[in-house]
């Protein structure tokens, strides 16, 4: 029987999504306790392998049992076996050729910053500081210079695997909420630090060191060394994944 | 020379503010980073003494030192050898007699509370679960029996040295905010434990099993046996104090 769970986890004490040998992550914790749980030894795929110290509010996972539980069992039962900053949040029976990288259609991913003058105990590893003098208003401006189908070969840090580059991306837009700037990103698929990639330009720009020509050009040029920036992980946070006809 | 900051800190580390033979507090840490900036053992006075696991926005301290540095490398430097969970925000030349707690003359905490069916991994350890269908309006109307100079000898944690157990409560009340509910206290001085029982008291009334008269007799009866129940830590957060005339 094939189960899909939705999680969501704080990913500062982790190695990240997937499983390494001797390495805590959240993929090596969510087995173990469905080992703890159902005494099998079964694989977890997300929808996707965040990185360490990335966050998720919503993580769609799918795995084989053959364990009978009561779905709700899979919440409560996962839920005692996995640590306070991991949780499953949902579980129900899918479709035996359901899965949760192929299938996914949309996945949407937000990085929060805020502005202040110095570093804040309270965002440490939640949101990255940005200066109050930051030109929100550019940043937004150059946001959407990332919609489109597009080749974003410049935007996927080296040791990738992914067969092709080429993405689109349905939305992408700075907004303010709760205290935060927040960068929204909605596309089919993302490469490999793709997002932080993309924040680290939206920042430059915000900065003044980049304009949306520069960007452009970046876009264009598909050569990820043109600018070796990269955003901290601990703003990012996967916030959700959209499955069938997009 | 006596100087005066404020500092934040995450407190889900440390086993509270004050300093304990073998444990890891917040004032342990921040009397370390003063000797590996001066190289002087100072003892530091924080406003108040916050709990495991309580966090502070805004906490002053004082110390005394002889060091003749410029006051902006007091924030520099103890940020230096603090942990980024705490974080030195300002600093300035204080008078020699001023002293963290026995000068202020009002503090503000703040109890962060979310509505959902299940524990969120994000919120851990950040503010507490409420079920969806807690009252809310009925804590509200609650919250404002705890406004007045009274003694709050039922909301006195045992092992408390306080002299007196009144206090005057300037404003007590719930709001919502950015998703959560919360719940802000205003007095002259908070005895141990004192807001936490409070929110216990309001949750109480919020899933029906107090009213308002029960919160008045148990104010009145200063036994604090009478209602053992205690919010958790994790969704306490000092978030001002201030000195001289209220």
């Amino acid at each position: 029987m094939r189960i899909k769970i939705v999680l969501d986890y704080v990913g500062s004490a982790y190695s990240g999504w997937q499983r390494q040998p001797d390495m805590d992550t959240v993929q090596g914790r969510v087995e173990d306790a469905i080992f703890s749980l159902t005494g099998e030894r079964t694989a977890v795929t997300g929808s996707g392998r965040t990185d360490a110290g990335v966050h998720a509010l919503f993580q769609p996972a799918h795995f084989d049992t053959n364990a009978t539980f009561p779905l709700d069992r899979f919440v409560t039962g996962l839920n005692h076996f996995l640590p306070p900053d991991i949780r499953v949040k949902s579980a129900e029976v899918a479709d035996a050729r359901f899965h949760a990288i192929k299938d996914a259609t949309e996945k949407t991913y937000e990085y929060l910053m805020y502005r202040a003058d110095a570093e804040s105990a309270i965002h440490y590893g939640r949101a990255h500081r940005i200066l109050p003098d930051t030109d929100i208003e550019r940043m937004s401006a150059a946001a959407k210079l990332f919609v489109g189908k597009k080749d974003f070969a410049a935007f996927c840090a080296s040791g990738s695997s992914a067969k092709t580059t080429v993405r689109t991306v349905k939305d992408a837009a700075i907004s303010e909420r709760n205290g935060f700037v927040i960068f929204s990103v909605t596309a089919d698929g993302f490469l490999y630090n793709m997002v932080r990639i993309m924040v680290a330009c939206l920042l430059a720009v915000g900065r003044g060191k980049m304009d949306e020509a520069d960007i452009e050009k970046f876009i264009e040029g598909k050569d990820r060394t043109a600018f070796c920036e990269l955003a901290p992980a601990g703003g990012l946070y996967l916030v959700d994944v959209k499955y069938g006809k997009a």
